[in-house]
């Protein structure tokens, strides 16, 4: 199952088009995408035995599928390959690094986005939607706690993210207006029961950039989910971005940042694909 | 004018009690706290008008002012004392260090506050409580964006927010359950139309452990909104942790840290004062 906002409204996205959940349900279901995963728990057995007819849309419609999710994890160098590039040891990630990405830096898979000053950087990432909170979840129980996955773009202006003396800038960095794209939708568990070995990657224009899998990981998704919540309490409608491979731009050599008119092209196995504009102001 | 969250519903606090905001307007005001701060531009106007019969209370029954910020920004370092207390030259700090508290560790004001493993400590500090959204806003025209402020409680755990390398765990190791206390009420400008030179101050019990003042301030909150929104967008019910005074318990000698059966006592200059009381699980 595909769940997508459209517009500002939650809708399924099958084969044929966009069903407005408000509409199918009669009622019984919130036109809200982000009421919709705040209640998952009830909603999900209502959800997995909808019907109802299809209609066309267009992706530039397409809206952050978890809109205003109140706490949004992001977790820094989580792939072993992209640890590497940034002269990262391994042996000291003894635990998942954390930061936030502000909200209000969430759009739509298929946004323009403003380049502000600076250097502006891609880092592809699966994002786990959270569909029942918890707190010292433990990782064996974790799946009970997932919603579904999207795809979000940890878009992360350098120059920023890394002034100043440790802990750095990490979560403002990261939260220029744009620069958490998600989507297209979040695909439940039915559909992609476990996300441990999934294709992941991204391109500007056709050029390749990030070409990883999940796989890669230093800490899984059940393990991330254990750890966050042994500190914070999980609620649903949360967001954990969960790091990106390697073939970032600023450790490329020469080095390559996102310009006026690039388009960022986001796929991830099972999850679709983004494709992000950029603009200069 | 002080706005407080009695058992879930937004409250006037007068010196005869507490005056139910939704009720006295008629039904024009929301009864949710969150609400009628994010619609603050609009709600501001009937508040200032506002008369009703008022109602005895227990502070026991105040929770978070503000209980579901959109955007929680916190400051690290930004006392003069508090930088040189923690060994940091004040020259590197050039911008404000940021990084959140995730929104599920606020708690009231009277709250009782489980002690998790590790060294808990208490950072006492002036919250900006956004009313106004914006983007590169000047610090000239903050206060328009400001509704009031409260006191807030950066309750710290030191052993994980100093864990790993850096950028370390500043945002999980600070968002415990209840590591958010706030309140006990928002004080909106026409009372304190500017917080650039309170006293501020916590105690353990009797002891005082943290006795500034705002001035003492690296950034103050002009440039704190100033610097925040050049990257971010601010959104209305937003919170702002300022940083705190010097006094905290990891930099005394010998070293302290919170136990069972603690109450520590937080006070700001006409913000009024909190009493959280700690247990161990």
């Amino acid at each position: 199952m595909r769940i997508a906002n459209l517009a500002g409204r939650a809708v399924l996205l099958t084969g044929d088009g966009a069903v407005d959940i408000h509409k199918a349900s009669g009622g019984a279901l919130s036109s809200d995408p982000q009421a919709l995963f705040e209640g998952w728990q009830d909603a999900w057995p209502v959800l997995a035995a909808l019907t109802g007819e299809a209609s066309a849309y267009e992706d530039s419609d397409l809206r952050a599928p978890v809109p205003r999710p109140g706490q949004i994890f992001a977790i820094g160098v989580n792939y072993r390959d992209h640890a590497q590039e940034s002269g990262i040891d391994i042996a000291s990630l003894t635990f998942p690094m954390t930061f936030t990405k502000f909200a209000s830096c969430l759009t739509g898979p298929f946004a323009t986005v403003t380049l502000p000053e600076g250097w502006v950087d891609w880092e592809v990432e699966l994002v786990v939607v959270i569909g029942k909170g918890g707190h010292h979840v433990a990782a064996r129980d974790a799946w009970e706690h997932v919603a579904g996955y999207t795809i979000g773009q940890d878009l992360s202006e350098r120059l920023g993210q890394w002034s100043g003396p440790a802990p750095q800038q990490f979560s403002l960095g990261k939260s220029h207006p744009g620069f958490g794209p998600t989507g297209p939708a979040v695909v439940t568990l039915d559909e992609l029961p476990d996300p441990a070995d999934l294709a992941i990657g991204c391109a500007v224009g056709s050029e390749t950039m990030q070409d990883g899998r999940t796989g890669g990981m230093i800490f899984d998704v059940p393990e991330l989910i254990a750890h966050l919540s042994s500190v914070a309490v999980l609620q649903p409608g949360d967001l954990i971005f969960t790091g990106t491979p390697a073939g970032i731009g600023a450790t490329r050599s020469p080095s390559r940042f996102l310009a006026d008119g690039d388009e960022l092209v986001s796929t991830i196995e099972g999850l679709g694909t983004q494709r992000v504009t950029f603009r200069t102001a």
